[in-house]
């Protein structure tokens, strides 16, 4: 298989989806413009496709369950806008465009943000979406995700990043960050894969075990790109981590360090694929490729 | 009954249910002490009320839903939090309190109200909460919920809010405002105890049209007493509305002619409730008092 291929047709069939369901124009115009911008600013969707791959990975075919899926890119992109408002990391780009407040001014984008967090529940409780998955499914699902995004998730990462910094950094803290403003979100999307398919309590803990490997890596091959990735590429400015002293793996233990820890993460996660059928190819390939990704 | 009673055990109900929910300290420990800093700021847990209410008139016992209620104060709580912002209403006070970013700074209190959103997700998303509702009606009361607080409820009418300060105010817009702003949510507490109650279309259409008269008188009163209420009582700067130019129905109507309107739906809201049974007389007792409050 060919994983930019997979990538791509994944990316394609979430924006469709996007696509529809925001095709009716709603009144405030430029709230929904203001979604919109952020949702299409050149997101990888990389968080849908994971759980799309892990639903293919327990049988199912991922077209079924697009909606759901996308509901995580909702969630991300929200998380994007309010990070980078003034009043946290103070943005002014995000892939290689002007931050949402920037262009909508802070007011609207708060609240664009507010608006793509309570779509995601909305599409996450209608059944209808894919007739396919159960109700209880549905619910389970539902539930991860919002518990993956909340206090004990990724805001409670947010939190206390914004807490750590200019502090010493310490690897404890470190790990909590990164385990709850970055992992907890994919680990939930590598695992709402396997609870719509309505797999087996022991294949999604293998998923899950495979999802925290991965959620941990992600972050911080982001904080080595934040260090050696070129601006055009990356589409922020390189070393803005660096400029506010926010605690990153590269700044507690060196770049060379920092990417022995994501490469033994990756392997982790493989080996925790070792039962799966070719079915879970995808979810192998996309493993190695965040690994050696540029941007 | 004694209304004020009543209203007194229901907002003991809830306060109940957050303090045990929330009984855990879970780190950051800031973000939780941010959260319940509003969500115990004294508020009247009117539409967790109206939610308990809603579902006695339908023939069930409002202590089994507590949960479910709840998560429209968590909404609410969110939704204030995120108005009185620098980038927003710029409230200082709100209850007689100092705001939640005036305590917390801006950063902290954005990321308080995005884990309260969230977090009446995960509570919707829990059916293990009341064994007595089924999991098809605890899905669409949170669909309900999503809908009603999100663009195209209470996030869109907050965004058409803002942007109508300083125009020229026109009773269509101030109508859009005051339906998605405040009274979407409100509507959505009342249907949501009939659809948990598993009611028939029919009672449910009847508490809509409740709803929506007493959203609409709700956000009337809410003018009216900005304009003539005590600061003391009020908690907040009476006139703060005025100050920033919002459009306001005693500034297109004036004051009488407001009270009139306001007392005319609460008429409305009375009658569509013609062939409820006793059991429904918290809701029209809740009706008379919204418009005899004075706070």
């Amino acid at each position: 298989m060919d994983i930019k291929t997979y990538l791509r047709t994944g990316k394609e069939a979430v924006d469709s989806f996007f696509q529809a369901y925001f095709g009716e124009q709603k009144r405030p115009a430029v709230l929904q413009e203001a979604m919109l911008y952020s949702l299409f600013a050149g997101g990888k969707r990389i968080r849908p496709v994971l759980a799309m791959a892990s639903y293919e990975a327990c049988g199912g075919a991922s077209a079924e369950i697009v909606p759901y899926a996308a509901t995580l890119e909702l969630i991300h992109t929200y998380s994007l806008i309010h990070d980078d408002l003034p009043a946290m990391d103070d943005d002014d780009l995000r892939r290689g465009k002007p931050t949402n407040h920037k262009v909508y001014g802070e007011a609207v984008a708060i609240l664009a943000g507010d608006a793509l967090l309570t779509e995601a529940f909305c599409i996450l409780s209608d059944p209808s979406f894919c007739p396919s998955v159960g109700g209880d499914a549905l619910m389970r699902a539902s539930r991860e995700i919002a518990l993956a995004s909340g206090r004990e998730g990724m805001v409670g990462g947010q939190v206390q990043d914004i807490l750590s910094e200019d502090a010493d950094p310490d690897g404890e803290t470190l790990q909590f960050i990164h385990r709850h403003k970055t992992a907890a979100l994919i680990r939930a999307s590598i695992r709402v894969g396997g609870i719509l398919a309505a797999a087996g309590e022991e294949k999604i803990d293998a998923l899950t075990r495979y999802g925290e490997n991965i959620g941990h890596a992600f972050q911080i091959i982001d904080d080595i790109l934040d260090v050696v990735g070129e601006t055009q590429e990356l589409g922020k400015t390189v070393g803005s981590d660096e400029k506010i002293n926010k605690m990153t793996y590269p700044r507690l233990y060196g770049l060379e360090r920092s990417r022995e820890i994501a490469g033994r993460l990756v392997d982790e996660a493989l080996s925790s694929l070792g039962t799966f059928p070719a079915a879970a190819d995808p979810l192998r390939e996309i493993a190695r490729y965040l690994l050696s990704r540029r941007s």
